[in-house]
């Protein structure tokens, strides 16, 4: 008997060019204390949604997202909300003034602006601000030696120059400009030695702190000293690495945050976030669900729910998570993963038979231990298999999914309905009709086989003939006239023509069915269509969400037509209701 | 002037009931030496895939799905790969049966299958390995105190003792049933206290080393001891040390395989990983882009090219990152999410007009360097602005996208299309519609604004009206009838009246085209459609992707009626073509 280590001994090399990278040097730092440490409260936490979140998106945020974007932030209770870039982009100029004209920032939340370190882009910059109760402004410049030598040839001296001005410019325009917020409000400056974990730490160091020598920080005049990953290098431990090292040389520790801003190359950024705040850091910059430039900077989500969970207060609200996942994705195009850490769609879902078992004996034990000490069960201490927190803590359920073809061998709804039968249910539509199967396992108990559930389906969706059962559909459009439709149905058993216009067979249908006696008072909500196979000849299956009396219902139609199959879908959610 | 740290410690207490969670409380290791180790090679890959992954979908994969993913596996270069638990399901049974059924397991890879430490099911758990060349059984059981005593009602004692029984179960069965293969090939074996995080790191390895005591590993026949995180505890640093810990106390270490199995409930499942790594772990357990239970297990593509990025072989190949991808998308049902590292849509791409500039600043300076040292570009170390690694090396390239409303402000697409004309384009025909804008803005140089955009887009697709224009539509459908089709087009200016014939209005129109003399030779591959709002009354607008001529055109068609809208977008992609 041989053992399977010879085999994996045999790993051939790959085809792989791995020799065209380096190896990221890390600065050395042999007598680290992080390890030993642990996150025991909440950074501060700046959202940069509206800026290198935007910046990075398909579709930008029109003003009325970035306004959504900005409540969102503000209820949930982040204090710190970068809004812009104003000198780089008009429509961040604009709404950074709308948000001071408009007086929408709250009393203690402050906003800021980034800004490259030229005099014009500054003054831009500070002209944004103008009104402003508070606010704090951003600069950056390159002290990365790739940067410093491809992107803008100069010299590391002309570098510490380009910062030390800067922030001179900062300066005398914010006193010039905003005289009133300088006398009588907050006004924060931050810097950031961009890229950070590109740059040798000594140098960026020395920039740093330059631009202190400039800004002078002191009690009550804070400098924010922000350490980009804009591009992550390294295993995460390099970047804790490099913010201790950089945190020990500081002067003025006392009177500078130290602020994180990493981004997620290497899929480590929370990681990253979390090593370096053992480091010693105080601040970080970050985006709900992690969008940003690429791979997106670190996901502010997740950093918050991963303190929660250990029985730290986040200082932001997570109460509903599914509605922050919602706003962001209507803001941002872009969607949150299903397994997305706390709020993916899966991610408190259990599919394997032994998953569930543990999960429900769990959950019984917290109800018995909570009713033996007399509380409820929502107070006692969390502690439950396989859910590394009480998914009602953020508004969500425990799911047990029922699965075809798995261990568990029992039905499965969306398998069934799309490899079998080619449907592919809209999310909303697959929704419901999971509760239709739940209603018919919870009444006949125990498994359900494929065959059910296609019989489950067949019945619920397609094989209603009452009140309404098609049987002829005429259509007619011309250039510049009212469509015109005709359709032959039997109306509670009874052959009755029906004669509709509008501006399609689905509107026209509609208008028919509302003029019958039976008072329907149905209103289209959503319709979706598709073919069941890549060809002309092939079926298709319709779909429309219909309010049939002030209630929602789906209805599927299939048929080679697609007007008929979708006269059929609002035939099908008609008799449903 | 006053700072903004004021503004930040008035942080209020959030309304999350953090009290409720109890921090996790690490291992001590003072003495831990792992952070200033490196990853230097790959470890051993295990890709369970097939086991944990499939297990966690909602759609579990066909049997064809799941050969189509083990073929992938194989063909990138994974050595170890669990295929299944085939005591668990019928399904896997027959699957594990097939692959060595068939002799499509290659002389270099090992199969594993998971089974709990039940005889019945160690039993037919090797029943299912009958005729296998070589094959892991990985058993396990649980030594976390919540499943002692929740779950199963054991004390540790009788944990270990299952542990140990379960062994000498495997050996027994294996000796008895599979003689042809434990005299003459490989047979592993491997076993995990389940859920290593959340056991006492000196009870898990009590239970591994009376493991061992059964298995007695030596030269030759070595023992995989696997440690799963199967729910992640805490900070990545904290399963280091566990690691760390329990290599340093395992006995005959040099015949142990110590591996890792990490969940990304915390998301730092890769971080977790890698410092694992450097904390003396062999061997890695995950899934191609993180599936498995809830939020996924670790995502061996990220930890490969983490590998990869910094000179290191990754042993596996991702040269064509785009065709694994959608290989994986396909047996999972599951999208990559467009910021996932390395493989996302976005990742390669830049937004910002300064970062474009700098990587374009940084690829001519690539070119020069290269050509200054007479080799090719694809020779010279990689190093860019903003690109970890060069997107060639997988199949990708550098994407710099136009934006509308940006910090460029230059023109966007999706943008214009979606918010401004409500279209929601299928991905296939944005990315045929942006060539066309690059087309554009190539031949006119500079900008593009949104009325541009869309005028481009119309003229491309919507009022071409030759050779084909659309004049009026009369359809007919009966059941159990053929539709009938009449269609008065324009051909090349002269009015003639089309019937077709077909299963809807979109085949019986594509016939009724083909019969024209222009030998159109047309062909649909892809239809849809939806509203521009939730209303009957509004716009639909359809796209279809048709062969025409052999070569793929969209066409897109916008009509208050769907029909005449899909017939439209007939019309759009035979008058490009």
């Amino acid at each position: 008997m041989t053992n399977l280590s010879n085999t994996a001994n045999q790993q051939a090399t790959s085809p792989m060019p791995f020799g065209r990278y380096t190896p990221f040097v890390p600065v050395d730092v042999p007598d680290r204390t992080w390890p030993t440490k642990k996150v025991e409260k909440a950074p501060r936490w700046l959202s940069t949604d509206l800026r290198d979140g935007n910046q990075a998106l398909i579709d930008p945020m029109t003003p009325a997202r970035k306004l959504t974007m900005f409540e969102l932030l503000v209820k949930m209770g982040y204090k710190e909300i970068e809004v812009g870039f104003p000198s780089a982009s008009q429509t961040d100029f604009d709404f950074v003034r709308k948000l001071i004209e408009e007086d929408r920032i709250p009393d203690d939340v402050q906003i800021s602006v980034l800004t490259q370190a030229r005099e014009d882009l500054i003054e831009r910059t500070v002209d944004s601000l103008v009104g402003a109760p508070r606010a704090t402004v951003h600069l950056y410049n390159a002290t990365a030696p790739m940067f410093q030598r491809v992107v803008f040839g100069v010299t590391p001296d002309e570098c510490r120059n380009i910062a030390v001005r800067g922030t001179e410019m900062v300066m005398k325009y914010a006193e010039e400009r905003l005289g009133a917020i300088v006398g009588t409000e907050d006004f924060g400056y931050q810097y950031s030695p961009e890229i950070f974990t590109q740059s040798d730490t000594d140098f960026a160091l020395s920039v740093c702190e330059a631009v202190s020598d400039v800004w002078q920080p002191e009690a009550g005049r804070e400098i924010i000293l922000n350490l980009p990953a804009t591009v992550e290098m390294s295993t995460p431990n390099t970047y804790a690495d490099q913010i201790e090292y950089f945190a020990r040389g500081l002067t003025r520790r006392e009177h500078s945050a130290i602020s994180l801003h990493p981004h997620n190359d290497r899929g480590t950024a929370v990681a990253a976030t979390e090593l370096a705040l053992m480091a010693g850091a105080d601040r970080v910059e970050g985006c709900l669900f992690g969008h940003g430039e690429r791979t997106g900077n670190v996901d502010l989500v997740t950093l918050g729910m991963n303190l929660f969970s250990q029985g730290i207060d986040p200082q932001v609200d997570f109460s509903d998570i599914d509605e922050v996942r919602r706003t962001v994705e209507y803001c941002t195009g872009l969607p949150v993963h299903p397994r997305h850490p706390y709020a993916g769609d899966l991610v408190y879902t259990a599919f394997s038979g032994s998953h569930q078992d543990a999960i429900k004996k769990g959950l019984e034990d917290l109800e018995k231990r909570a009713a033996d000490q007399g509380i409820d069960v929502r107070d006692i201490d969390w502690e439950a298999p396989y859910l590394p927190i009480d998914p009602k803590d953020v508004g969500r359920t425990y799911e047990a999914v029922i699965r075809v073809n798995s261990q568990s061998g029992k039905g499965g709804v969306a398998y069934v309905l799309k490899t079998e039968h080619k449907l592919d249910l809209p999310r909303r539509a697959q929704i419901e009709f999971s509760r239709v199967v739940q209603q018919h396992t919870d009444a006949e108990g125990g498994e359900i086989t494929p065959e059910q559930i296609w019989a489950v389906f067949r019945a619920e969706y397609l094989d209603r003939e009452a009140p309404l059962r098609l049987n002829s559909i005429h259509t007619s459009s011309a250039t510049g006239q009212k469509d015109a439709l005709d359709v032959n149905v039997y109306v509670d058993g009874v052959a009755q023509a029906l004669h509709g216009e509008g501006n399609g067979p689905l509107s026209a249908f509609i208008a028919a069915i509302n003029e019958l006696p039976h008072d329907f008072d149905i209103r289209l909500l959503d319709y979706a269509e598709h073919t069941l196979a890549a060809s002309g000849d092939s079926l298709a299956a319709a779909y429309v969400e219909l309010v049939v009396r002030g209630t929602t219902y789906w209805g599927v139609g299939i048929d080679a037509n697609i007007v008929t199959a979708s006269l059929k879908a609002v035939v099908s959610a008609v008799n449903r209701a």
